[in-house]
C-alpha cells in the first residue's frame, strides 16, 4: 500500500478538480486508487511518498505508433513518402527479425514510458515479440496484428490467419498470466483501404462482430485518408473518398480508429461523425512527411472524437507525447487563426480522459478517481527553469514543460519510471546497444 | 588552453566538414579556436576534455526574442492576441520595475544557454538592465531599446533620446570592460510599423546611417507584418501593406530585421528581396497567438535570408531554441505537402552559420574555423534512448534530441553551462524564486 502525499493533483475526474495538498492511497496488488483527499488517511501505509513540489495526473494515451520503428528511426529523413518508404522504411522492414523486434519494443516503450504514456496502440508485424516487452515492462497497449493483401502471396484468408494467430497469442498470454487482462488489449490492423482488398476490409468487419461476443473489448486500427495521392486515386478508382468508400462496404463504426484522416472533406467528417468513428491524430509524422495537416477543430466540432498519436519514430522521429500534444496545441491555432481553439486542458484531456472514454477504458482508467487504476505521470514543477513562473498547471505541462520534467511513471500500481530509471526494463544501455548493431546490419545490407 | 577530443565536430564550414575523431585547441584568453585536426597538437595545453560521446557544433543564434518575459510566462494562454496583450500583457510590465527585469533577463539568458544558445537577439524596456545581465552571464547578445510613439507623452524625440541613451550607456560599458565589445551589440529598436509614427521610423533610418559612422554594426529590428489585422488596417489607411510601407519611406535596408513578417503577399516578398532584409521567423509564437505562418520556403526562394527565434516565453513559452527549430523544420513540409523542404542542415545553418552572415559577424562566429571565437554546443549522443540509433548528425540534433542532450555550452572560449549547472550565473535556484515573487505580486496587482 502506497501513500502519495501531492502538491497538486490534476484528477481530469468529471468536475476537473485540481487538488493542493493531497493524498492518493494505491493499492499495489490490484493496482487501483483507494483513497484520494485533503485528509490523511487513518489507515496505514507501507509506504509514503512526499510529492510537494509535484503535479500528479493521469499518464497519457498514445493512439498511434509502431513501437519496435526506434530501429529505423531517421533511417532517412528529408525526402518525400514514396522513397522514403519503398527506398527505405520497407527494404529495412524486410530485414528486420522476431528478435529484432522484441528488443525494439522493449526500447520503444521505454520511450514512451519517460513521455509519461501508460497506454499505447501499436499496429506491426511479429505483434507477439511487442506483446512480450510489453507484458515485461508492464504497461498497457492495444496491439494489432498489421495486415494488407495488395502484395505477391497475400490473400485476405492468408492475412485473417495471421490476425487469428496473433489472438490465440494473446489468449494464451490472458490464461498463463490473468493480470494482463486489463493490461494488454487486441485489436484488428488492417492497413490501409488502398493497400487492403475490399474482401480483407470486409472479413475484418465481420471478425470484429465475432470476436465482440467473447472479448470485451475490440477495435479496429487503420491508416486513412493520409496523403493527397491516396484521396485521388480513391476518388478516380471508386468515385469515392477513402472515409465515403469504407462507409459504402459497411466498415466503420465507432471501434474504428480512424488513423491520420487528413484528406477529408465536410461530407467525409460528417460520415465520420454518423458512425462514431475515433480519428487519430500524428501532426509531427503528418508534417515531416508532407502529408498535410488533419482538420481537427472541424472534427471536433461535429463531435467526432479525436486522439492524439506520435505515429513511428522512424517517421516522428521521437515517441515523446509531449511533444506531439504541444506541436497539436500551436498548430491549430496557427492554421485557424484562433487562439482560443485547442486549449491546453482540451488537448491534455485528448490524452487522457477523452482517449479513455473514446476506448470504452474509462471504467478503468483515464482520471484519477477511487476505483480506477494507479496510472500516473507525475512531474517535478521544481527541476527545470521552464516551470517558473507559472499561472495554470495545464498550460504549465502543454506548452512549457519538457521530458526533463517527468520524474515518476506508475502503470497498474506499480512505478515503471522513476528520475530517469527504467525499473521494469533491465539493462536499457544493453538493449540501446544491441539496437544500435541491429541497425548497422541493416545499413549495410542495404548499402546505405 | 583547452583541447578538445571529439568523436564529431558539425563544422558548419564552407565545405560543411563533418570531423570524426578531432582536435579543437582553443585560447581562453582571446576566446579564439586556434586548432582543429585529426592529429593531436604537439603544443602542450593546459586541459583535455575527452567528448567521445559528443557532437560538437556552433552554439546557437536566437534571432528574436525579449529575454526577461520570462516573467510573464504562461499569465494568460489561449486566448486572443488583443485580449492577451490589452488585458494580460501591457498592464503586466508596467508593473515591471528595473530590477525585476534584471532578474528576468538572468533567468532567460539561463534558458537560451540550457538549448545551445550563445548569442541572441533581443527588443525590450530596461535594457540597461538584460545589457547587465548579458556582461554578467558572459553569452552574446544584439540588444534594442523598444519604441514607440503612438500612446500619450511619448513622441519621436522622447522615443530617440531612450535609443540613445540606451547607446551611451552600452558605450559607457564597451569603455570599461573592453572585452563587452564584440559580446554585446547594439540595434535600434522601433517596435513595429502600427506602434510608430512615419516620423518616428524615418528618424531611425537617419539615426542608423550617421551611427554606422562609428559603430561597426548597427541593426535595426521591427516587428512587421504579425497579423492580418496589421496587415489590412495598413491596406485600409495606407493602400500599402506594412511591408510596402517601409519600403515606401525608405526604412528598409539589408541591416533590418524584419520580425515575424507572416501577411506578406508575392510583391511584398520581392520588395524584402530587393531591399535584402532579414526575416525572422518565430513558428511558436506565431502559431499560439493564432497570427498564421510565414512563407518561409518562399522567402528563402526569393533569396531572402531567414533566421528563427523563440520570441518571449510569454507568447512561446519556451526559449527552447531547439524546440524551435523542429518546429520550423516540421511545420513547411506539412503546409508545401514537400518532405524534402528545409531539411536538418538547412535549418541548423539558419541557427548558425546562415545567421552569422545574415548579422555580418560571420568573421567572428558561426562555424567551427580556425581564427574564429569558440562559441560551442555540445550534445551528448549517448545520453537519450532518442539517439539510438542515428544516421545523420543534423537530422539526429533536429528531429530526435531534446534539451536533455545538451551536456555543455562555451562561449568565448569559456564555458557557460555544464551538466545542469550554470557556471556563469550564480544562485539560479535564488533567481527563479526572487522571479516567482514578482509574478505573484503582478498577478496580485492585477487581481488576476
Amino acid at each position: 500500500m502506497i501513500l502519495l502525499k501531492c502538491r497538486y493533483i490534476a484528477t481530469f475526474n468529471t468536475r476537473e478538480e485540481i487538488l493542493e495538498n493531497a493524498y492518493i492511497g494505491i493499492d499495489e496488488k490490484s493496482g487501483k486508487i483507494e483513497y484520494i483527499g485533503k485528509e490523511k488517511p487513518q489507515k496505514p501505509y507501507d509506504e509514503v511518498i512526499e510529492l510537494n513540489k509535484h503535479v500528479v495526473m493521469p499518464s497519457f494515451i498514445n493512439a498511434h505508433t509502431h513501437v519496435p520503428m526506434v530501429l529505423l528511426r531517421g533511417l532517412k529523413d528529408d525526402v518525400d513518402l514514396h522513397t522514403w518508404l519503398n527506398k527505405y522504411i520497407f527494404p529495412a522492414e524486410d530485414r528486420l527479425k522476431a528478435t529484432d523486434i522484441y528488443y525494439g519494443a522493449l526500447q520503444g516503450i521505454a520511450e514512451l514510458i519517460e513521455s509519461g504514456t501508460s497506454l499505447f496502440i501499436d499496429m506491426y508485424f511479429y505483434e507477439e515479440e511487442i506483446a512480450k516487452a510489453v507484458m515485461e515492462s508492464g504497461v498497457r497497449a492495444i496491439l494489432s496484428r498489421g495486415v494488407l493483401d495488395i502484395t505477391e502471396n497475400r490473400t485476405p484468408e492468408t492475412e485473417v490467419k495471421k490476425t487469428l494467430d496473433f489472438l490465440a497469442f494473446l489468449e494464451r498470454m490472458w490464461s498463463s498470466n490473468l493480470e494482463t487482462r486489463d493490461r494488454i488489449f487486441f485489436a484488428l490492423g488492417p492497413h490501409a483501404p488502398y493497400t487492403c482488398s475490399r474482401e480483407l476490409l470486409i472479413l475484418m468487419r465481420e471478425k470484429a462482430e465475432e470476436l465482440k461476443k467473447k472479448l470485451n473489448n475490440v477495435w479496429i486500427n487503420i491508416h486513412v485518408a493520409e496523403t493527397r495521392n491516396e484521396f485521388e486515386d480513391f476518388l478516380e478508382k471508386t468515385g469515392k473518398s477513402p472515409v465515403s468508400y469504407l462507409d459504402s462496404i459497411g466498415f466503420l463504426g465507432s471501434d474504428v480508429l480512424s488513423i491520420h484522416t487528413i484528406w477529408v472533406r465536410d461530407e467525409d467528417l460528417a460520415v465520420l461523425a454518423k458512425n462514431k468513428v475515433i480519428v487519430v491524430h500524428n501532426p509531427s509524422s503528418n508534417l515531416k512527411l508532407g502529408s498535410g495537416i488533419a482538420p481537427v477543430p472541424k472534427m471536433l466540432e461535429k463531435g467526432i472524437r479525436v486522439l492524439i498519436g506520435t505515429d513511428s519514430a522512424a517517421s516522428n522521429n521521437r515517441l515523446d507525447i509531449l511533444s506531439e500534444a504541444r506541436l497539436a496545441a500551436l498548430l491549430h491555432k496557427g492554421i485557424t487563426g484562433n487562439p482560443a481553439i485547442l486549449p491546453a486542458k482540451k488537448i491534455l484531456r485528448m490524452l487522457t480522459i477523452d482517449a479513455a472514454k473514446a476506448l470504452g477504458l474509462d471504467g478503468l482508467l483515464g482520471s484519477i478517481e477511487v476505483g480506477k487504476q494507479a496510472d500516473l505521470v507525475i512531474f517535478n514543477i521544481k527541476k527545470t527553469l521552464q516551470a517558473y513562473p507559472f499561472h495554470d498547471i495545464y498550460s504549465l505541462i502543454i506548452y512549457s514543460l519538457d521530458l526533463r520534467a517527468v520524474e515518476k511513471v506508475m502503470v497498474k500500481g506499480r512505478w515503471v519510471y522513476d528520475n530517469g530509471q527504467f525499473l521494469t526494463i533491465k539493462n536499457i544501455e544493453k538493449i540501446l546497444e544491441r539496437n544500435a548493431e541491429t541497425r548497422r546490419r541493416i545499413e549495410d545490407e542495404l548499402g546505405i
